[in-house]
C-alpha cells in the first residue's frame, strides 16, 4: 500500500527541520579512524539515541569492547540497537546504518568547513562530511518516524535498528554482536528482512576510492538503482625468496636465480590483457548466466561513455555495454596490485631484490568461494613455478577472503523497494550488482539468513570518502519519502 | 726490472709511519655526499697536496665548479693534478684515485669510531672509513714516493696523478676536466698507460652493495687479481599508462585494461629464470669466446661454494664454475629491479594502479653498445605490447647507458702488473673481468686511448661502503711494495 498522503505532506512541510537535523549530525565530527575524535563518535551515538527515543524507539547501547588505536586503548563506540513496534501481525524489518565518518580536514581540499553543513541553494546541494555516507540516510529513517510520531500514525511494520560507529574502521566488534544477538529472544530474533541505505563498507579511506559509479548509489546520476549483489574477494601474496640479502646486479647479474624474474613470469600467467582469468578451475565455478539475468543488464541505464568519462579515456575491455556491466557485476576479475620488496622509488637502482611479494586479488561471484578459489590458485602457481626450474623458493599466502553475496531480486523485499522507487521517482529502478564487497552485508546475510535489500539515497557523484562530500537536497527529501513509502509497500508485499 | 732492495727495506722499516699517514687521512671525514662535510673534503685535498709536495710532486688544484647539494650551492672539491718526473726516455703512467669517502656514523653499526683508524693487532686489520676505499691505495703511491725521496732514488717512470674528491658522488666535473686537459701541452698529454688502484665507482652508497666478491678486489680472499674488463649497462624504464587516476578493483576490475597486467606480461618476456635474455639481437652482439679467453676462466681460483657462501644458499644458475664466471664477466645479464607506481607497501590494497613503470637493466659486454641495445629493446617491447591488444599506452625510456670496457691483458702494462704481483705475493694473479661498471675507467679509456690496468690493494671482504670498513695491514704494506714494484716493472716492460 502507498504511504498516506499525510506522511508525504509532512515531509514536504518539514524539509527545513530535516536539514537542521542533518546539520546537527554533520557538526559532530564522529571520525572513527582517529583516536582524537573518539569522544565525538560517542557524542554522535548519544545524539542518535536522543533522536530515536524522542520518536518512540526503545534504544540500547551494545558495548563492543575495546580497541588499540594510535597506541592508545580506546572504548569502541557502541552499536545502537533500537526497536519500535512489536505487532505479531506485522513484518519486522532490520535497518542498518552507521554513524561514524571518514576523516576530513578543510586543508584536504574542501571548499567549505567539512563539519559544517553548507546548503548551496544554487546547486541544491547539502555539503558536509557524512551528508551522504551515512548520516543523511540514517536520519531519513528518523524523519519518517518523526512524521508518524507527530501525526500520531501507527507504523506499517515493526522496525529494528542496528547502527554502528565503526563502519569506516573495519566494523570492529559487529560480527560478534550479530552472532551473540541472534536466536530466540535475542535482539535479532524475528526479523523478516533487512534494508541497508548507505554507500559502502569495504571501500575505506583511500584516495583512489573517490570515484563515482560505485556500489549502491545510483549507477549514474540519472536513474535510481537497487543493488542485489556484491562480489567477494580473495587477496593473495605470492612470495619468491632468493639470496639472504639484496644483491648488486653488476656483481651477481647472470649467475644467480633472480626472484623478480620468477615473480613476473608467475604474475604474467594469471590474467590476459582482456581480463580473462587463466587459473584453471576459477571460471568453472561461475554460476551460468540465465536469460532473465542477461535481460536485466540490457535494460540498465548505462553507457560505455559513462565509464569512459570516469576513466578519462577509451580503456574498457569491450565496447559492448552488457559485456562491460557483466564483467563488473557477475563475472570474476583479477587485478595485480603491486610488488612488495622490489625497487619501487623513482630513479634507477641496480638492485637484484632478494625477497619479493606480488599482490593480486580475485573478485568472486557465485558460486565461487574463497576456499575453492584458494585451492585453484595455489595449485596452479605451484605448478607454474615448478616449470621455471628455479632454485628460489615460493610461498603463497591468502591474505583475506570474503564470499560473494547475491539476494533474490524477486523477493517481496525487493518488490517493495522497486514499487516505492516507482512511486517516489516515477522511474523503474535499475537492478544492479556491484563489483566490490561490503562485509557487513555478508555478516547479516549469513548470520540472519534473511533477504537484504540495498537501497540508495544518494547519487553516483556524491563523493563519499572524498573532499566536498554532498547529498542533494532533493535526494535527501525524496529519499526520505522513498524510505517511508518502502515501509508501507513492505507491509503488504508478498 | 725489480724494485731496488732499498725500497723494499724502506717499506718494511717504515710501516709504522705509513699507518700513521693512513690514520691522519682517515681522521679527515671527507664525505662528498653530505653538504655538512664539504669543508673536510677540501681539508683532505690540502692534506694530500701537502703530502705530495713534500715528496717532490708538483701539484695543481683543478677547479671543477659548483654543485647544488641538500639545497645549498657548494664548491666542488678540486681534482688534484700532480706531476713528478719529465724524462722523455721514461714511460709516463697516470695514477688515478679518489680522496672522498662514503658516509659513516658509529650508530650505523660500527664497532669503533669510523673516522678514527683502529689498528686491531690480533687480526692485523686497519679499521676505518676510507681505509680500503680509497685512502689506503692513494697513500700507497705516496709511501713509494716518500721512499724514493728519502733514499734520494730516481723514479723509474714519470708519474701523473689525477685524484678526485667526488667519486662517491658521481664524479661530478671529472669528464669535462679530462676532455679539457687532453691534447698537446695539456695535463694528460704524453701519458703511456694508466693504473687505477681502488675498488669501485658506480657502486655507490646503497646497503646492498656491501658484498664481497666485487670489482677489482681479489676475487676471493686468497688469490690476488688484476681486472681487465668491466660490463657496461643500459637501464630502462617501461611505462604503461591507463586511466587518469588509480581505480578501485571492486568497481573497475574486469571492465578496464589494467596497466599492471600489461606490464608484468612485458617484463616476463625479457629473460628466462636461467638468465637467458629473450630480446632478439641482444645476444648476437656478444663477441665470440676465444679458446684463450675460455682457458683464462678455467684457471681462476674460484669455486661455486665461494658464491653460495655469499648468497646464503645454492642459488647459482649453473653448478659449473666456468659458466658462472663467464655469466658474470663476459656475458650480458638482465635484471628486473622493480616497479614504480604500483602498490609496494606491506598490507593489502585493492588498487588498480593507473600508471606503472617497470625498471630493468642489461649489463653489457663487448661488442654491445648502449645505442644498439636500446634499438633492440624498444623494437621488441613495442612489438610485444602490440600483441597484447591493450588500450593502455606504452612508453620506453632509456634512463642511462654506459659502454662495456675491456683492456688487452697482453699489453705491457698488464705484464708489469702481473710480474709485480708474482714478485710481491709469490702468486700469479687471477686475470678477471668484473660484472659492474666503473664510469671513470671508461672516461679515461675513451678520452686518452691508453691501456688501463685495475690493480687491487685490498681484499674481497674489506667491506668498502659498509660498516667496519677495513684494510689488512699486510695488504697495505705488501700492496705498497706491489705499487713500487709495478713502477719498476713498467719501466722495462714491453
Amino acid at each position: 500500500m502507498p504511504a498516506p498522503n499525510a506522511i508525504i505532506d509532512y515531509i514536504n512541510k518539514n524539509s527545513g527541520k530535516f536539514v537542521q537535523r542533518l546539520a546537527k549530525a554533520v557538526s559532530i565530527p564522529s571520525v572513527s579512524g582517529d583516536a582524537a575524535y573518539r569522544e565525538a563518535v560517542f557524542d554522535m551515538a548519544k545524539f542518535l539515541r536522543d533522536e530515536l527515543e524522542a520518536v518512540g524507539v526503545t534504544v540500547r547501547f551494545a558495548d563492543l569492547g575495546k580497541q588499540v588505536l594510535d597506541g592508545k586503548e580506546l572504548n569502541l563506540p557502541p552499536a545502537i540497537l533500537g526497536s519500535i513496534g512489536n505487532d505479531k501481525n506485522k513484518k519486522t524489518v532490520l535497518l542498518y546504518g552507521h554513524y561514524d565518518v571518514q576523516p576530513a580536514l578543510k586543508s584536504d581540499g574542501w571548499y567549505t568547513e567539512p563539519f559544517t553543513l553548507t546548503v548551496d541553494n544554487e546547486s541544491g546541494r547539502l555539503v558536509g562530511r557524512g551528508s551522504t555516507d551515512d548520516k543523511g540516510p540514517v536520519l531519513g529513517w528518523i524523519n519518517i518516524l518523526q512524521a508518524h510520531h507527530d501525526l500520531k500514525l501507527e507504523l506499517p511494520v515493526n522496525i529494528k535498528f542496528c547502527l554502528e560507529g565503526m563502519e569506516e574502521s573495519g566494523s570492529e566488534g559487529l560480527d560478534e554482536l550479530v552472532v551473540a544477538e541472534r536466536g530466540s529472544n535475542k535482539f535479532f530474533d524475528g526479523i523478516d528482512c533487512a534494508c541497508i541505505v548507505w554507500r559502502r563498507a569495504s571501500f575505506r579511506s583511500t584516495p583512489y576510492l573517490t570515484i563515482p559509479q560505485s556500489d549502491n548509489y545510483w549507477l549514474n546520476t540519472r536513474t535510481p538503482c537497487i543493488t542485489y549483489g556484491l562480489r567477494g574477494i580473495v587477496y593473495f601474496k605470492v612470495n619468491v625468496r632468493g639470496a639472504g640479502q639484496d644483491l648488486h646486479s653488476g656483481v651477481f647479474g647472470g649467475l644467480v636465480h633472480e626472484p623478480m624474474t620468477d615473480l613476473v613470469i608467475l604474475l604474467s600467467k594469471l590474467v590476459t590483457p582482456l581480463g580473462k582469468i587463466l587459473i584453471p578451475g576459477v571460471n568453472d565455478l561461475v554460476a551460468p548466466l540465465t536469460k532473465d539475468e542477461r535481460e536485466r543488464y540490457e535494460t540498465l541505464d548505462y553507457s560505455i561513455s559513462d565509464v569512459e568519462g570516469v576513466l578519462g579515456g577509451k580503456l574498457t575491455v569491450s565496447s559492448d555495454k552488457e559485456t562491460v556491466l557483466m564483467n563488473r557485476m557477475r563475472y570474476p576479475s583479477l587485478s595485480i596490485h603491486g610488488i612488495e620488496g622490489a625497487f619501487s622509488a623513482p630513479g634507477a637502482k641496480t638492485v637484484i631484490p632478494a625477497n619479493v611479494s606480488g599482490k593480486f586479488s580475485i573478485r568472486l561471484v557465485p558460486d565461487q568461494t574463497p576456499d575453492a578459489i584458494e585451492v585453484c590458485v595455489k595449485e596452479y602457481l605451484m605448478q607454474e613455478f615448478a616449470k621455471l626450474e628455479s632454485k628460489n623458493t615460493l610461498e603463497i599466502e591468502l591474505i583475506h577472503g570474503g564470499k560473494p553475496w547475491v539476494a533474490s531480486p524477486d523477493h517481496w523485499n525487493y518488490r517493495a523497494a522497486i514499487k516505492a522507487t516507482e512511486i517516489v521517482y516515477g522511474q523503474t529502478p535499475d537492478l544492479t550488482r556491484e563489483g566490490g564487497s561490503i562485509p557487513v552485508v555478508l555478516t547479516f546475510a549469513e548470520a540472519l539468513g534473511v533477504n537484504i535489500c540495498l537501497l540508495p539515497m544518494g547519487r553516483a557523484d556524491d563523493g563519499a570518502h572524498s573532499t566536498n562530500e554532498k547529498l542533494d537536497l532533493s535526494n535527501y527529501i525524496e529519499g526520505t519519502k522513498l524510505l517511508g513509502t518502502y515501509l508501507y509497500e513492505l507491509a503488504t508485499a508478498q
